[in-house]
């Protein structure tokens, strides 16, 4: 799905690492929420509350799941799952895209 | 205003100067469009098409219009009108959330 439709987008962008990650919030029709952002070269950490479907639109990035040993390595597009209450690491190497969803049990 | 209902979200967003400019595609339930955006610190300049409304959500920057000598200041919100088939400047100094509009006639 390339697009989002009857959905609603908040104007203010969600800034983080002074600007090197950023998103916009939108909510879905079926009152789902996703963020679609992009992140810069760089090293990140961030935490979840719930748990969160991090969809990779483009990009070349590795990421240390919680509890893992091994970095994922994604070029390209992938999906992963990051659990509720915990945190992963990103290492960005170029320019990444991304859709992080939320689901609600 | 500060979200849009019932619009339509490209997913896939719009990335220049290696990812200091990005921004995502929003079409409104009146089928006019905006991208909503994030510019970094930097210089840049980009063309115009058709007229744009460039809203400045915060940020502090300057901003040279076509035909002018003045630089236009900007700390925080102001809104700025770019003629279509012309070009124009922006230096950025703190990271700037911009919501930029394209008139229909």
């Amino acid at each position: 799905m390339s697009q989002f439709k009857n959905a609603t987008v908040t104007k203010a962008a969600n800034v983080y690492y002074e600007g090197k990650v950023t998103s916009r919030t939108v909510l879905l029709e079926n009152g789902e929420k996703v963020t679609l952002g992009i992140m810069l070269p760089g090293s990140y950490e961030f935490g979840t509350d719930g748990p969160e479907i991090m969809e990779i639109l483009s990009g070349d990035l590795r990421v240390l799941l919680p509890g893992e040993q091994e970095w994922l390595e994604i070029q390209g597009s992938a999906t992963f799952n990051v659990p509720g209450n915990s945190s992963f690491k990103l290492e960005i190497r170029t320019v990444t895209d991304y859709c992080c969803s939320y689901p609600t049990m």
